[in-house]
């Protein structure tokens, strides 16, 4: 083995990482050229089980833990030195994309066999992971936050999933919740995370760019509101006597839109659901429940906007003479990722000849479980529409390529920066 | 017997009503003090045994159609003379109330008994008839438009409450499609129809006022409506880019309201339903379905009313860039009631000294059925905060009272004026 020489730029080998790439997205396939792997599912293990296939074919070590999360590891560096992980995750949504997580795993795996073909040894040993449930099929970043030691007994009480959905899965991969919260790692014992992803949004494609190096990954948060009315006859009821709980929750939905483009034009909102009950034609509706969630690269303007929405949605109750209750389901804080980190990607795309940007990812990821345990970073390229989860999700294969060679550059930068500091 | 007296005022037997519907109300009860009594499931059967025996115990004919309606018959009139029909209906909506119905059947079947007793011979026979469906909950108005000729075979290939019901409810019954169809009666057989009902609204309330005397049965017509955009990801698509189909939904709802308060203040409309798909908190809403009914009493209005809130829709879809596609489900236009049904009624409530008002019911009725085959009229007493179909329905004992000792004066005033003209 040799020491890297970072004027010396490795690539990838393009026809294997096709070919793996191909025969990967077969499996779960539907018809219409998307995936359908639910974490924990029979094609999502079916798919775990070729990539452990995958690892021992390429002569890396096969490593699984109590979260189910699946590696190649590579040991490059001296005995008892820290783990770069490369990775992403092998599941997908309820009918969705090939590219949405494989990209990532592919690409990290292939990073190890081209460091393990070139007798490259680095301070660091590598890691290539797939981790349980980023989709959330279940409760969402599972794996990741398992291994950071974040996951808790009352998350795997009350998964957004369902426990029946839970319990069925865990039972399918031989898991359960006491080998899940053994997962945790040793914060230091992981020298950084870097992850290659698609950007699911339109940004790239349209300046054009190349190469996404991310800067922060959004908050989320989501509310469930319930407007609260009266149901009455609809036909004998006169207007001005009902409480109808679709006209706030109407008059809400409107707001929230017109609330961000006028004074929150870097955050987005989404109403992705509603439900009215009775439910009948002829009943004035008594409630209206709602499915909120919004999202802020910006601590501060999070809260803000926290309070402004829940703001908007008690005068929208109080305007139409109806109750309001709101329930927080979840939170997760903006998660600014490593300057190390987005440093070595710049340099790796650059000794690549490849135009970057810096931008937010407004989807939440692996990498913002790891950020605060080890410097982590996050590598795009463009998505085709701007769409994802959907079997439409498309990426060039140019692109992905690219970014599997600017993983495999940044990962011999990181590598290298961590005995430097 | 002997002719009726018009200068004699008949009453019911208070005792016996109330009575009978003290018992009939637990038929079917629920612990809210309501009703569930679904046309033709189990508990609603059980009312129809239980009204066979009444009727049996009174001395009376019991007749049955093929369309499940069960009727009292009386022959007080000379042999081969017309029926004055009087009746409702004993099926409830699905967690109903205890007036909605069952007080039209128990005083039409309490007129027939006060005649019988005091043996009074009309120029018309009697009948106290019980309607299948009215409610809706197979089809709806079922018993009276398959009485009137009206029920085809695509109302029962098509009933709203799905095929598999109503064929469910028709086995329990002893009922089929051919025997529906047959229930069809000559229109010159019938003399008349009168219903005594609860007003389901405020407004006798409000005056206050004991007789409501209806001049008109409100159209009804109901949509489905479909707002079409494009799902994505809600956390990686900036807001201009999004085609939310929740934004037209909404904007449509809230006009839906201000068109009939500022330019149909004598109609009313209701979106009783919303359905937004895919439906998760993080995908942007790619449809929206809607329930959209409105009603009116007047028959140039409610085409009007149709182009106007069809209009909005159209007009809500362009702006927010969203398809529309809209669907006719059903259409009954406004129903005005006979005058000289609304004389008799007007002359019986003044015999008994309770004041009165003409209002137009704003719900469907079995008289509309009924009103272009004979002369039609409907007696209506107050609900207690204007509810119903719900538990908390309500109408004050003297009031239920009150309205069928006005059907006993308005039936032998309307069958006197039959041989006069």
């Amino acid at each position: 083995m040799h020491m890297f020489d970072s004027s010396k730029t490795l690539y990838i080998n393009e026809d294997r990482f096709r070919k793996d790439f191909e025969i990967l997205a077969k499996i779960g396939s539907t018809e219409d050229g998307g995936v359908h792997r639910p974490a924990l599912s029979k094609s999502h293990l079916e798919a775990r089980a070729w990539y452990r296939d995958l690892i021992l074919e390429s002569e890396l070590e096969f490593r699984c833990d109590g979260a189910g999360n699946r590696s190649a590891f590579l040991a490059c560096g001296p005995k008892n030195a820290p783990t770069l992980l490369l990775g992403s995750h092998l599941d997908s949504v309820p009918y969705g994309g090939r590219f949405d997580g494989p990209l990532g795993v592919l690409a990290a795996l292939e990073t190890l066999r081209v460091v393990k073909e070139n007798g490259i040894s680095l301070p660091v040993n590598l890691e290539a992971i797939d981790f349980t449930d980023e989709e959330g099929s279940l409760i969402g970043l599972t794996g990741s936050y398992a291994l950071a030691g974040k996951l808790t007994k009352e998350d795997l009480d009350n998964p957004r999933g369902g426990r029946q959905a839970l319990l069925e899965g865990m039972k399918r991969a031989g898991l359960d919740d006491a080998s899940f919260l053994s997962a945790r790692r040793i914060p230091k014992s992981l020298a950084g995370y870097l992850e290659l992803h698609i950007e699911q949004g339109p940004r790239l494609l349209k300046k054009p760019t190349q190469i996404g190096i991310v800067t922060t990954i959004v908050g989320i948060c989501s509310y469930h509101l319930r407007f609260i009315g009266r149901a009455n006859h609809a036909g004998t009821t006169p207007m001005l006597d009902r409480l109808d709980a679709s006209q706030g929750a109407s008059s809400f939905i409107l707001q929230v839109r017109q609330t961000i483009l006028e004074k929150f034009p870097e955050c987005v909102a989404n109403v992705g659901n509603i439900h009215l009950s009775p439910g009948a034609f002829n009943i004035v509706p008594e409630r209206a429940d709602i499915a909120l969630e919004f999202r802020s690269a910006e601590p501060q303007t999070f809260s803000i906007l926290e309070k402004t929405l829940i703001g908007k949605a008690r005068a929208a109750a109080k305007q139409f003479r109806l109750g309001l209750e709101s329930d927080l389901l979840s939170k997760h804080s903006p998660t600014p990722l490593s300057s190390q980190a987005q440093n070595a990607i710049e340099q790796a795309a650059d000794a690549l000849g490849l135009n970057h940007i810096h931008l937010v990812s407004g989807a939440g990821h692996d990498a913002q479980a790891l950020a605060d345990l080890c410097p982590a970073g996050m590598i795009f390229v463009p998505s085709q529409l701007g769409i994802s989860h959907s079997p439409k999700e498309f990426t060039h294969w140019e692109d992905c390529v690219n970014g599997a060679n600017v993983l495999v550059g940044a990962t011999l930068r990181m590598a290298n920066t961590i005995i430097t500091e």
